[in-house]
């Protein structure tokens, strides 16, 4: 190899490894001390402009495609300035997707040529089409600006495609620059019951939720070790798609937003919830799925929320305006003017009206008190 | 070494692998094609003659101790002929044993000196004492004619002690005398919770579920597979202390036995019936914890079983007799009266009065239908 090409041959690695870094490296805000996180759930995206909307108002028929749900996406980028975008599953509606690939590619388009990462996971739908559920994730893994994986590393053996953590650390150059200050879950629920004796939605298995309590224990550790040794664990967040069981503990008296169908979760119960509450870090769960619910409710310390339906070409109801929710978590402000460790997480959603209106704002979890506060 | 000393030690060797050969192998019966397990629930035992029963009749008090636990036991064994002895926990009741393992050794001495094999679980009573659940397991495994064990040599980490299966290999001589006709599952249900926001009893982990997949699922191929490939998975039957959550889906109208108290499971769903029934080997699950239930009753194609409380020593209720749970598969009869694969399950109670009443039998499961029968 000669001198040039060692030299460009350098720079490639190096070029390579910044923007690895960079994609890989998910980190809080130094101005504003935040972190956002836009869940866009079930747009079930197919042809595109070809592809109708369901469930709108006979007069917006004529002229509502895939092509809305793009739209919207678009317009919340712009509005809310995510530092983090997740897809909680039937990211595309294979049954009616000519090509999968393609349909995801459309579908996950805003999101691509925004240049904010993304993350995703699966449905029950998003197999639907040409590509199995393993290829499909394959595809999204593959794609632009994602840090999507399709299953952790270190578990050799796990149920599913698209289970992973990521670390969101501190403010650069804080104490905390090289801690994760706040640790997203993504797991896949799956799609059907394979087994016989079990109808209907699938479940999160006992090999996710190994996995799942060997990465929060493993954080843990570090977070409560030095360097930088914090007293209690960093808050965590996961995302899936299937709602839990616990999901059906709520009713309008103990849950903030709404509840205007049934809970499709598994008929089984195959204790994630329990899982979660052992370990201890997670603090709220984010799904999709029945896109008439959008409500938020807590149960042994952990908020289960729905995202409510986004997409244009899902089942929905003419007039109940389509939807996303975000979550921004906010570091507490140190002396000297620097940041530390997550405060507070908050929560609302994105009505797609004219103004993109906020609604159902609460404090999910704060350091000082587990109290929920009305926002707006 | 001279060849005398080389002789004691083969002779020496010969007797050991003999004897771990007799111990560790579970056949079923060549004459009568059964394998016949005697399950003793919460035996609660402490410290022999001194200690004194519980809810007996006024009469019965001056002369009633843990010895009417031991004389029930061998009165059993000599009626029911166990191949198997399993006690599923609250062997002792640590809190009244001046020393665990002299207790253990006292109540489980009728099993050892009957020169049966026997197995065991803990129970949330049996580390009371001066052992911990470690300790406890471990001088259990440690006592004569045991085939308990610690937990799983390939399971290099998992929760609780005393997590281990056993196979039951056909009729010596059989075309199916090297296979397992019948899989026994033992598990640690644990004593109570260590998470703060979680009340209540403890549950079987992830750990153990995927432990439980796995050789399950090891189990399932090997059997399916050559040599002898069967049709379909061999029976299984589970046995733990502290009953599933499921147990409560019951009322009379759908189980057979007596239910008079609640269900004290864990206070929340860890999954593990959804593992088993995903797994699709078990046939049945055998507790104790609740001595005053005594059920049977068969959800989604398993059959949730209590024993009844079996030691004086422990809370009952005076004239309700102390109880014990037989179970017996039976293999099936093949041509030139050579014997199968398992024909049936079936179970029933024996009670400690004066002829041992046989109670509630039931066939829990057969080859060739799930249909229940009443056998007596």
């Amino acid at each position: 190899m000669g001198t040039v090409a060692v030299v460009i041959w350098m720079v490639f690695l190096c070029c390579c490894s910044a923007a690895q870094g960079q994609r890989r490296q998910l980190r809080f805000d130094g101005k504003t001390g935040e972190f956002r996180i836009l869940q866009v759930a079930d747009m079930h995206y197919a042809d595109g402009k070809r592809t109708r909307c369901e469930d709108v108002f006979p007069q917006q028929m004529a002229t509502c495609s895939d092509l809305n749900t793009t739209a919207f996406i678009r317009r919340l980028i712009l509005a809310e300035k995510p530092d983090l975008i997740v897809f909680t599953g039937d990211n595309i509606f294979g049954f009616d997707a000519t090509d999968a690939a393609s349909s995801m590619n459309a579908a996950l388009e805003p999101a691509v040529s925004s240049n904010i990462p993304w993350a995703a996971v699966l449905g029950n739908h998003d197999q639907e089409s040409a590509l199995s559920r393993e290829g499909v994730m394959k595809h999204i893994v593959g794609m632009k600006n994602t840090l999507s994986q399709l299953n952790p590393p270190e578990a050799h053996v796990i149920d599913g495609y698209g289970n992973y953590n990521l670390e969101v650390h501190g403010v650069e150059g804080s104490s905390l620059a090289n801690k994760s200050v706040l640790n997203l879950y993504f797991l896949d629920s799956g799609d059907y019951s394979n087994v016989p004796l079990i109808p209907g939605y699938d479940w999160i298995k006992p090999s996710q939720q190994l996995w799942f309590q060997r990465t929060s224990a493993k954080l843990q550790r570090s977070y409560l070790n030095k360097p930088e040794p914090q007293k209690g664990p960093a808050p965590g967040l996961a995302y899936f798609h299937i709602p839990l069981p616990e999901f059906a503990n709520f009713d309008s008296s103990n849950f903030t937003g709404e509840k205007q169908e049934g809970i499709s979760s598994a008929s089984v119960n195959s204790g994630f919830f329990t899982t979660m509450v052992t370990a201890g870090d997670v603090k709220a769960v984010f799904t999709g799925h029945d896109h008439l619910n959008d409500f938020c409710g807590e149960l042994t310390g952990i908020h289960l929320c729905y995202a409510g339906g986004f997409g244009y070409h899902a089942y929905g109801k003419a007039g109940w305006a389509r939807r996303a929710r975000m979550v921004v978590a906010s570091l507490e402000k140190m002396d000297k003017g620097t940041w530390g460790a997550v405060k507070s997480i908050k929560t609302w959603k994105r009505l797609d009206d004219k103004h993109l209106t906020g609604i159902d704002g609460e404090v999910l979890w704060s350091k000082s008190s587990r109290q929920k506060r009305m926002l707006r």
